[in-house]
Order: structure tokens, then C-alpha cells, then sequence
């Protein structure tokens, strides 16, 4: 029997495979960011993945294959994407770098407000490319649309204004919309121009169903829609927003790790660190250079930590992927952290913490697989997957000491440690309790932080949605869900 | 007939009345700070005022006279005070200085996060220093209080924990808690350590009323009460808190000015000011050397304003208060508005701006009432009283232009134009709309600025405390109030 393609499409700023130029030849490989997550869910759906071209490559692509190509990823999953080619100035550093930079320092509340930020007409056109980038993704969504009531997943903060292009283009469109990132309260979101925060919160609310990745994020979402969309009825409780004489639902939906993109990555544990940690605990921090990352707390917690004779003798090791160094706020976070490291090292003569920065995934994966301890300290994340990756890689049991302000944070339960991103001696004292818990209690840990990542794991997040939107998951995706796992309280 | 005195004792931590040592003698004089609100109003309420001794002038008049004593201010206002001692290590800089300005920050948003802050054990025997304030000041209250039923008033955020030690010990006490500067929603406050954010948000809860200046403030002490005290149920309509089987009532009391305060106080315009405005449009902007004052925003939206005709000839004259510039962000601020305003000034090819820094507060009246705009853009401001000093000052019937993060900005209505402290083109277009205003629209904003600077000052913002604590004014400060200004709505 042949199957049905199902009704839906999904779109995704960065595009889940990535084209690189190696020697003569466009090669296609599976990217490490959301994309890869939206890849891979639109691959169980059988369905497109509508993204932007950002290099020349994809560009090139995109011309070639105006209809989109299938990559076949390490996992096994085919992913069937079309890339959208957009104006040169869209996709600027000048306009969509800075407009991405302004919104995740705003959705990560990281601006000290006296010294910034400061929004003039430059910011403005910015703005405007935006605008541009969810027109063109809007309107390839509709040149594939597989007809009324068709569905759309809509993925990430860079798209926030395509559900209201939908909706006002085909009002019998099923849009979900997905934040990825953190959402600010009020105070945080009203740092945006008036036009900006506007633009955003009515074209989110376009969607039938707004998605988070924590209720954290929920209800400062709907704190804002509440002080800020004139006749929006806000229902805390139930979860809902009434505009306009239509329901939108928001939900938490967590995600954990995708079981298929997990599958055969190496992991490497080289004999230099090998020698360097020996027996010794090893304590685990990993994160891009982000600020929200925080790892010169992790430094600071450290130390105080060391005093205690159980951590005495323990290494840390930061491992920190390079990402966006052109970015002046990411280059001072690696700065201020090779520093903190320096410092910590010299105060204890020897050298007891490791920076070790790269983007080999296989070395990040051998370090949680080797770690006593994993901290995740994040100042706000709007879920934080290395939890639920070294979840999946641990080998020795690790305790996960999580902060308040990650997503992964809610639904770790009594699996996880949870610890204040700004108060080192409350990390100090989840260090100390990590290196020192007995077996039996890392054990009982353990099997929480197992059974929570199961549960929402990414077939149970992509049926979720599917679910939210009332739509039938594809046979071949069905199958794949342990009926366990469809629901959760959200 | 002998008056009696009312049952209501105020507290305050900056002493109304500061002594300052004059060759040989200690003289005492008003203070401009928070104090000198407080003892005008504790003078209209024939009552005592319990402050801290800061100055070793205060402590030695406070072992001379341990009753307390009255001192005249210059509007002819008799204010008592009775000044507490503390031990040397609770108002040191250590530990009271480096509590105060977490605490301000915190208030005010002023962290980015990421480089700031960080707690450690050095600050919580900071903060154990500001419970030995509190707890001193509640003593000092107990050992005056008049008896059962007595009411207490008591004023601003560093004092947040007394009201629960009130309570405490005498569970009929009628306690008001005040605090005078903004508020942050939940994702502020919980930049402080878990025990703080308790220790504050429970002592305060121990008040029957907790005050602040505007409505903007009462709904994100409402936020972080629900989202952070377990047990305590929230009504935002009503503006309640139910914890413990007790009602707390939440309310907004704008203050705007004291009349008496005002009476006498001269102004000056010096002559070299005169010269360098003659009779072009000036627009004032002034406050204390202080993040949140934003004057470098100022500065930079007047860049922008200038492009336009009407603001072409303009000038702009930054009024600020030197205060308190050992503490690291407020002489960064000072260096960044001194910066902006050179390179304002090199941009124009002549000086169209200029920095006054000085105390006088002559100066600052004359410089108010030479305004034709007055510009407060502050990135928050707990109220904000140099709006209404402005309207009461203004001899040009000035536009006021006022940050929506003001908490004055809430009752000056279609009076003053509001602004984005953030948003420069927008300040822009303000200054512009304020200097191209007509005079019949600027005739009409003033009459607006002025009833709602009469409804809010000290006289009817005295009465409404004590109402709210059921409790009768005394006849001497009841007379004294208009009878439509007993009541607004909060």
C-alpha cells in the first residue's frame, strides 16, 4: 500500500544539512544546530524542510534543485530539504546578524541597559530584512502547500512572523509556531522597540499553537502577550491567549535527544586527557562560546568546591565549541573564561581545569561519557540538549547538576541537581553533593534522568506537535513512538 | 486643647537630617534624598522619625540625645528625629555598601548577566549585615511604640525586612511598608541568591500594605510573589496577597512633590548660562549621577533631533548631581555621558550641549524653570519626583518628555510624552514633537501636568497612607489637605 504524505510542512531558518566545498566538489553534511533537529524530525514525517540558503554553495544549490534535494544523514534518516534564496542584503551581517544578535540578547536577557541597548534608524532597516527573510520562507511554504487545512511547523525565533504571513494568506492553515530559544518577561522583551516586540508577538500569535520548550518560557510568553496585545485574553491556567475571536494555545513541549542522530557517533577520550584526569573525578562542563554558557562561573564554583576534601583532588574540564567569535560578546566570553581558568589554575599550582575547545563532536562526547559530574550552569537556555546528550553518553552514572533558568531543568525532576547560575556557593555546595553522592542514590538518579529523556525523546516531541495540531502522524512515524510517550502534562 | 498624638511611629533608613561639622559646631541641614520625603511627611503627622546614624556626627548626637531631636528645615517644617546607632560593621562599605548597590541593581535591572553579578560568601555576610539594620531599626520602633494597634510607616528598600520582626513581636501592629524605587519582575529578583529574594519578599510580606510609587512596580512584586513564595495566593485585580491566613494589600501611592519642601528654595540662573541659550529652545535633562538616569541616551537622541529644523538651534543642558561616585557605575556612567557629549559637540562644530555637574539645587530649579522641555528617560526610575519639580518650577509651561519605565510617566496622562528609554529614534521624535509643539497644546499639557502634580502631593500621599492603615490623620495634617485629593484610584 502506498503511503499518504502527510499534510504538513516545515520550515527552519538554518538549514538542517550544511554544503561545503571540498576540493572540487558541493558536499552535503548534516549541520550541528537546530536544523539538524527539524532535519530530522521532518525526515520521520516524510516531508520538506523549507530553509534558507546562507552560503554560496547552498545558493548554488538552490538554483540547480529549485524542487530541493534528499541527503542521506549519518543515522540513516533522509532529509528532503529546499533551500530559499533571498535578497543579498536579507542574510547581511549588518542587517540579519544584527537583528539575530539583538533578539538573542533580548530572549537571553543579556543586556546591562544602561550601556545597551540602544536602537536607532540602523536598527531599523535591520529590522526590516527581517520582515524580508519570513516573507520568502512564508511564500515557499505556500508555493508547496499541499492545499487547505494543510499544516506547518514553524521552527525557531528567527521565524516568528511567518505564522501571521500564513494565516493571512490561507486562514485554513494549521500553524504551530516553535520558540527554541529562552522567551523574557515583559521587562526583557519592552528593551525591543515598540514596532520590534509588536512585530513579533502578533506574528507569533498568527500560529494555532505557540510552543516553548519549558513552561518557564510559557508563562513569561504569556506575561508579555498580557501587558502588551490590547484586547488579548490571557488564561494562565489553561494555557490559552483569545485574539480576534481566535484560541492560541501555548504549550510546553521538551525535547530530549534524537535517538537516530545519536546513533554510531564516535565518541574519543585521547590518552592526554586520559593521563591528565587518570582516576581522579572529573567534572564535565560543554557549551558553544555563548555567554548564556557560563563556564567562568563554573571556574569560580570550582574553586570554592576544592576546598572541600572530595572535590580536592577533582579536574574540570571546559569543553567549549567556537561559534560566532565575530560576535564581540562571544569572543569576551571565551577571554573572560580562558582567564577564569588561568587564574583557578595558578591559585591551585597546578593544573586542575582544562579548556578545551572544538567543534569534534566525538571529544565532546567521550568527555560526558567519561564525566562524574556534568554542570550546566546557563544563565537562561531555552532547553539545553548537552543535559540529555550526556545523559545518553554517560558511562559512569553522572550527576547532572542543571541550573533553574535551563528548560532541561523542569523535567529532570529529582534526577538532577539544581543550582542558581549567579550564586557560586550554591554550585559549590551541588558540586560537593555530585562528587560525593553514595552509589545507590546516583543510581536512583540515574534511572530518573533515563526515563526522562525517553520520555521526550524526539519521536514523542515530533508527534506531540503533530498531536497539538490534530493532525495523524504518518504511519511510518507512529510505529517508531512507544505509546508511553505520546502525552505528558505540559 | 492638647493634641493628641497619632499612634504612628515612620522609620527611614537615610536620616531626614544630615550633621555636618562647621568648624567647631555640628549643624544639622535638610537632606535631599529619600529622608527629607519621609520627615515632611512625619512632621505633617507630628510624629518621630526613626533613622540610622550614618556620619560619626549623627552618632555622637545620637548617644548626646537618645530621645531624639527637632530640627527646623528651611520650608519652617519641625522634624523629630531619633537616630540609631549600629555596630561599626553594619553600615560599613563592605558589607552595607556592597549590599545596597546588589540590592539597586537588582531593583533596576542593571545586570547584564553574564559578567554580572555573582554571589559568593563574602555576600552573604554582606547581607547579614542588612538584617542587623533591619533588626536594629525594629527595635529602636518597638522601644517608642505608643502600645497596641500602633501604626508604623515604613519607608523605602532598605528596610524591606521589618516589617515581618514588627509583626513578629507585636502581631497587632499596623505596619505600611514603602519602597520608593522600581521593582523587577521575577526574572530580576531571581538574579539574588534564593535566601535573599525570601528574606525580602517575606519580610515585606509581613506589612499589611506594601507600597510603591506606581502600578508598574505593585504588578511585578505580584509576579514574584506568585511565582516565588510557595503557598501564597495571588489576586492581581484586586491587588492581593493571601499567605498565612493574613490579607496583604499591594498598592500604588504616586508622590509627586511636598510644597513645603518646595517653599523658599531660591533659584539661579546664572548669567553665563543666559549667554550660551539666550533665547533658543533648551531642553534640560537632570538627575544624579546614577545608571539609570540614562543621560548619554539623551545626549545621543538630541543627535538625532538636531537633523530636524526646529531643533536645529536647540540646546541641551545636562543637570547632574554628583552622588555617591565611589561606586564603580556611577563614574562610568558620569566618563560615558561626558564622552557622548564631547563627541556631540565635535559633531555640531560648536558646544549645543553642555554637562553642569554640581549640587546646588538653585541652579537645578533655575535651569527647570527655564525649560521649554524637560527630558527624564530614565531606564527606570521608582518615580521619578524631578517631573513634578519641573512642573512646579517651569516658567515656560515646559513639554515634560518621560520614559514609560518612569513610574511618574503612570499619572501624568496625555500631559507628558512618552517615551522608550532604549529607543533613540523615538526619544527623537519626542524632543522634536515637544519643540514644534503649538502653544494652545502646550497650555493644555500643562493644566494636565499640574492637576495631577496637586493629586499626588505630600499632603494628600500622607493621608493615604494612614487611610489605607485605617488610621485618622492627625487634625493639624488633615486640614491641610483638599478634600478631592483624599482618594484616587490606585
Amino acid at each position: 500500500m502506498a503511503r499518504q504524505s502527510p499534510a504538513v510542512l516545515v520550515a527552519t531558518k538554518p538549514a538542517p544539512v550544511v554544503h561545503e566545498r571540498v576540493d572540487e566538489r558541493v558536499v552535503p553534511r548534516l549541520s550541528v544546530s537546530t536544523g539538524s533537529v527539524v532535519g530530522d524530525m521532518a525526515s520521520r514525517l516524510r516531508t520538506t524542510v523549507v530553509a534558507s540558503a546562507a552560503s554560496e554553495e547552498d545558493r548554488a544549490l538552490a538554483e540547480r534543485s529549485p524542487d530541493g534535494v534528499t541527503v542521506r544523514a549519518a543515522g540513516g534518516q533522509e532529509i528532503r530539504v529546499r533551500l530559499v534564496r533571498h535578497a543579498p542584503e536579507t542574510l547581511s551581517t549588518e542587517h540579519y546578524g544584527l537583528t539575530t544578535e539583538v533578539l538573542w540578547h533580548t530572549m537571553h536577557n543579556l543586556w546591562d541597559r544602561w550601556s545597551a541597548p540602544s536602537f536607532d534608524r540602523a536598527s531599523r532597516r535591520a529590522w526590516e530584512s527581517l520582515h524580508a527573510l519570513n516573507e520568502d520562507i512564508t511564500e515557499a511554504l505556500l508555493a508547496q502547500s499541499p492545499g487547505a487545512g494543510a499544516g506547518y511547523l514553524i521552527h525557531d525565533y528567527q521565524l516568528g512572523m511567518v505564522p501571521a504571513r500564513l494565516r493571512r494568506a490561507d486562514p485554513t492553515a494549521r500553524v504551530l509556531f516553535f520558540h527554541h530559544i529562552a522567551w523574557p518577561g515583559p521587562e526583557g522583551l519592552t528593551l525591543l522597540p515598540r514596532q520590534f516586540a509588536d512585530d513579533l508577538l502578533r506574528g507569533m500569535l498568527g500560529a494555532d499553537v505557540v510552543c516553548f520548550f519549558a513552561r518557564r518560557w510559557c508563562r513569561n510568553f504569556l506575561r508579555c502577550v498580557e501587558d502588551l496585545v490590547p484586547g488579548a485574553r490571557v488564561d494562565h491556567e489553561a494555557g490559552t491567549v483569545r485574539l480576534d475571536g481566535r484560541e492560541v494555545r501555548v504549550a510546553a513541549e521538551p525535547l530530549s535527544y534524537s535517538p537516530d542522530a545519536l546513533k554510531g557517533l564516535p565518541r574519543s577520550w585521547p590518552e592526554e586527557l586520559d593521563a591528565w584526569v587518570g582516576e581522579r573525578p572529573l567534572v564535565v562542563h560543554s557549551g558553544r562560546t555563548d555567554p548564556i554558557k557560563n563556564a567562568h562561573r563554573a571556574v569560580a564554583a570550582f574553586r570554592i568546591a576544592a576546598e572541600h576534601p572530595a572535590a580536592a583532588d577533582a579536574r574540570l574540564l571546559l569543553r567549549i565549541n567556537p561559534h560566532r567569535l565575530h560576535i564581540g560578546a562571544n569572543a569576551a566570553y571565551l577571554r573572560m573564561t580562558e582567564e577564569a581558568v588561568d587564574a583557578a589554575n595558578r591559585h591551585f599550582g597546578e593544573e586542575r581545569i582544562r579548556l578545551l575547545t572544538g567543534n569534534d563532536r566525538g571529544l565532546t562526547f567521550g568527555a560526558l561519557a567519561r564525566a562524574d559530574a556534568v554542570v550546566l550552569n546557563s544563565t537562561a537556555d531555552g532547553q539545553n540538549l548537552t543535559a540529555f546528550e550526556a545523559i545518553a553518553m554517560g558511562a559512569r552514572e553522572p550527576v547532572l547538576v542543571v541550573s533553574h533558568t535551563c528548560g532541561a531543568g523542569e523535567v529532570l525532576g529529582d534526577g538532577a541537581l539544581r543550582v542558581h547560575p549567579h550564586d557560586l556557593v550554591d554550585q559549590a555546595d551541588a558540586l560537593v553533593e555530585a562528587l560525593t553522592m553514595t552509589p545507590s542514590r546516583r543510581t536512583a538518579a540515574s534511572r530518573v534522568l533515563h526515563e526522562a529523556a525517553a520520555r521526550f525523546a524526539l519521536p514523542h516531541w515530533t508527534a506531540r506537535q503533530l498531536g497539538l495540531l490534530g493532525i495523524d502522524l504518518p504511519e511510518s512515524a507512529a510505529a517508531a513512538v512507544p505509546a508511553a510517550g505520546r502525552a505528558h502534562d505540559a
